[in-house]
């Protein structure tokens, strides 16, 4: 199967609904204000007249894709990390990375379409994309791909199940933590190119990384610099521990700013304003040695585990790159509890340590492996590795 | 055509995916640690590590349906409001009544079930269910039922266009403020019920009404009173002024609790934290008197546009029962620019005076009108009358 040169994706039909008008013209009330007009608005549905702070904390709305201070500093970010130049007005603010989910998946996909997703992965990609109509192609992945899907892996699918309308990727991924790196990133990328495929990776997990002293992409490598069309996604929950405030970001080609900018407004209005006020303090020196600090901290939890790895006489496990987590199949144990739900219940009745059977991320092979989270730190991992090991001992 | 006794709707079928098992995990967590269990949890992908106040505040996730302790205040709303038993467990929180919007209609909701709506109503329903496939059916209103649907009406239109799966009622309307009295309400619940027409009354302007001192439902009258299978949805934003923190909630029938969450886990995660936490504030004696001194300010801005209508020399208007809208016909100035979009563009170029063109809300009549809100307060509307007198005597 020789791939051809396609036409570059285009935004879903179902995209096509007119953007809240009031929105459009709050805007152009700030634009005219900014002009020097001394504007009388009558147009938000907002009431003004605040409560006192110590009561109810004044907050409004926000333009659909966050405020402009916000996204500039997102590309700012992209400055810094990666050396890329992106313009503020390619950032979407999300509501978390799940906002952003499901506003390019309703953006990029219409009913029908097929998008491939490797397995296992973020439960949330497949049924978050099932439950808009679209169909999702699991590709099953193991070790000796790093759990990552491969442009060979991806053309077999193909042949199997007909041409994709989009693919996502995630590096670090979730639940292995393993990362693709600029080569393998890059085939990717290009795969979809040739393939008019829609690659959307979801970088949440970048900074989260555990690199070699001599990586030349230590905080991981983003598909905005390898792709004008591909979608990138992030948060501030995961590296900036900001998990409740519920911000994310997308990094859009620029056909698909609009079509968002027009889901936005119907289907979220604004990203919540308070959240995007405190992200504003999340790039500057003070906070990147703040996160990195616990990045650390996350380093130290995971050689706890990767130390036990004998021990606790489990099967084969992804290499956990980074990301907090740790993957891997139960081996002996298997063969005892019968399967990874039944070995998780048990572990958490008998032992009060609570893990994540892999059908979560898995629906093929998901019930041969658990995912273990070391975001807890340190002293839980070691607590938990402990009633663990007494716990099998039984 | 003499309706008959329907079933009651039922979920959707692409509401039917899994629910995010972590997310379970963790409830299950909380109720061990509840039972005096010293859990360890590698279970969420949380850092727990979190960074100093001052940079970032800490923040993690919630239940995907919101706190237990704001679903009991948001029932004990209801008890206190309406004199109506809630269980809370039927109450989910939202990322605004924008994420109740898009969970409930994904959940009551498939691809081409078609569902009415009244014309002027809330564009982002019509545009949230055209992007989620479902069909819909403007329901023409006007002055003779002051803006709202009515039995007579929506049989009519299933005469028209077929039998709906859904009806969207809100009181007070955006953008007329017009309201469902209880007799009005009753007989569209009834209507629904009979029909086996899945109901959903948008409560997001309760307690932003002007009633006369002897109404028996000051507040406005709520969905969940009058039947077991309607939902109603309701926010923070409006009467409590919330709107940039994203905190809304939806009452659901028992049915709907499983698939919401569901889709709530995969689509959201969970509502913002710290807006959760804020809004435990929200249902004090001394908050609800806040927010009535703000009410009452707004009362003064509606009559001052009530006292210069005859002077404005538009057309017919709605009566603005409640929520802080005046939307009128422009009569005469219509002749004039054309347009509601045209005028709107003359006044806010000419006249530093922003409304919205009723496009926004009715693209049958839309062009014919305009909404003010009066939310900006008082002396917001007083200058603003003025200039739109100024501006039209030119």
């Amino acid at each position: 199967m020789t791939p051809s040169e396609r036409q570059p994706p285009t935004a879903s039909r179902r995209s096509r609904i007119p953007a809240f008008e009031v929105m459009r013209i709050t805007d152009e009330i700030a634009r005219r204000r900014l002009a020097g007009h001394d504007v009388v608005s009558l147009c938000a549905g907002e009431p003004s007249a605040r409560p006192a702070p110590g009561t109810l904390k004044p907050a409004g709305y926000t333009g659909p894709l966050g405020t402009s201070p916000l996204r500039e500093a997102i590309a700012g970010h992209y400055r810094d990390w990666y050396g890329v130049d992106v313009d503020p007005a390619r950032v979407a603010v999300t509501t978390g990375s799940s906002g952003a989910f499901q506003l390019v998946f309703l953006a990029a996909f219409d009913p029908g379409d097929r998008v491939a997703l490797a397995s296992p992965g973020y439960p949330a990609y497949r049924n978050i994309l099932t439950a808009l109509g679209v169909r999702v192609v699991e590709i099953p992945t193991g070790p000796e791909t790093r759990y990552q899907p491969t442009p060979e892996l991806l053309d077999a699918a193909i042949t199997d199940h007909g041409e994709f309308a989009g693919l996502v990727v995630a590096s670090p991924a979730n639940p292995t933590g393993t990362m693709l790196g600029r080569a393998e990133l890059t085939a990717l990328v290009e795969w979809a190119r040739t393939r008019g495929v829609r690659l959307i990776s979801d970088e949440i997990y970048h900074g989260i990384t555990f690199p070699r002293t001599d990586d030349p992409d230590p905080r991981g490598v983003t598909a905005v610099e390898l792709g004008s069309e591909s979608i990138a996604i992030n948060s501030f929950s995961k590296y900036w521990g900001m998990t409740g405030w519920r911000l994310g970001w997308t990094v859009l080609p620029e056909s698909l700013v609009a079509p968002l900018e027009a889901l936005a407004s119907n289907f979220a209005l604004s990203p919540p304003a308070p959240a995007q006020e405190l992200a504003l303090r999340a790039f500057t020196d003070e906070s990147y040695a703040e996160r990195d600090a616990v990045v650390a901290g996350f380093a130290r939890a995971r050689a706890l585990i990767l130390d036990a790895a004998p021990e606790l006489d489990w099967g084969a496990a992804a290499p956990s790159d980074g990301a907090f987590y740790y993957y891997s199949e139960l081996g002996p144990q298997l063969a005892r509890f019968g399967s990874a739900t039944a070995y998780a219940r048990a572990l958490l009745e008998g032992a009060d340590v609570a893990v994540v059977p892999g059908v979560d991320f898995d629906p093929l092979a998901g019930e041969r492996a658990v995912r273990l989270s070391y975001a807890a730190g340190e002293p839980a991992v070691a607590e938990a590795l402990d009633r663990i090991l007494r716990f099998q001992a039984r």
